[in-house]
């Protein structure tokens, strides 16, 4: 994609110049039934990390197998902003049974109350802005089961202080939440080896 | 998606066990006008360096200025294999003027040349089953261009030796390329940024 070239016809009269513009927070929402929702989100967080942005990533699914390559490598650059100061600093929190940050561990039937427990933490984050780039990892789905209301998500993106980017992925992204996303992709399968009844590999799945 | 559950019916008739199914070479494909095709590229690369997996990048593009970001931490990730053992080695070429292992450096112009070159080169390394993870990245334009012969790619491909994963990306993959990969992925866009006159973003887009 060329950089910079933007069609002056497209320039919104929003009485901003490009540089403040530039600095707007993004809302990105990778959804579709396709692979690399995720993927993609956490490769969004390798370059927003290398440019010393604070990293909070939140997964909103109970087991969280599937992400240990990309935890231990965020877990690994995290340590090494902590001794050498490269990069950002890393948080990676996951639902499991409760949130590391909560005292009271949820039981495996909490799904709903620890998703919003989850969100609330998420929200409060955003109002204090303690990161500069948050992943919420698979969090379409406690919003399209109704476990987090979505309209006080799209509210709370909205009015969101600083230039904190948000990353959200997962299928179904309510319309509400593509509706105040600035960036919008859609994984699509066109192919997959367990069509052809192969299971996930090592190195590939996980 | 839920790991390890594959409809009996789907099973093929290959001979092979799930295990040796398992270790079975992924050409996989992230195709499409919209973004995260090499971001997610280099997601399934972080979690296969995790494994201790060699990785080898191809950037087949002029200008690699969109991807310093990646191309930093993996090669913080890869000086910290060289020195802690942890993950895997990595090596990062990019076509630019000609390719770093090349002693004859290519104009601007020879771009059709260089292009050809660097397949060489990648041939040649999945011959010697040099890597375990490949991404050539933005590989399909020098094939829709005409400068890659596609049947000979493919062909490659489908012979190598080996568990050598390899990961394409780039708008309008040949069809030659769909019919070899086993996992293809097209990125449509929904919505983005720039349609609102934005600009690319630190930390976002680089």
């Amino acid at each position: 994609m060329p950089k910079g070239k933007v069609d002056p016809a497209n320039i919104p009269n929003d009485g901003l110049t490009t540089r403040q513009r530039r600095m707007l927070p993004v809302t990105a929402v990778n959804t579709g039934d396709g692979k690399g929702k995720s993927t993609a989100a956490f490769g969004m967080a390798l370059r927003a990390w290398n440019q010393g942005m604070s990293i909070g990533v939140f997964q909103f699914v109970k087991s969280a197998k599937w992400r240990v390559g990309e935890e231990a490598v965020f877990r690994k650059l995290g340590e090494l902003h902590d001794e050498t100061g490269v990069g950002g600093p890393v948080e990676w929190h996951k639902m499991g049974e409760g949130w590391s940050w909560s005292r009271t561990k949820g039981t495996e039937d909490d799904h709903a109350r620890n998703a919003l427990d989850g969100w609330h933490e998420v929200a409060r984050r955003l109002h204090e802005e303690t990161h500069d780039f948050y992943v919420l990892d698979e969090f379409t789905y406690p919003m399209s089961w109704g476990w987090v209301p979505v309209e006080k998500v799209a509210e709370t993106l909205r009015n969101r202080p600083g230039t904190q980017h948000v990353v959200i992925t997962g299928r179904r992204a309510p319309q509400e939440i593509i509706d105040v996303a600035d960036l919008v992709t859609k994984m699509e399968k066109i192919k997959h080896p367990m069509d052809q009844g192969r299971k996930g590999q090592k190195g590939i799945e996980w």
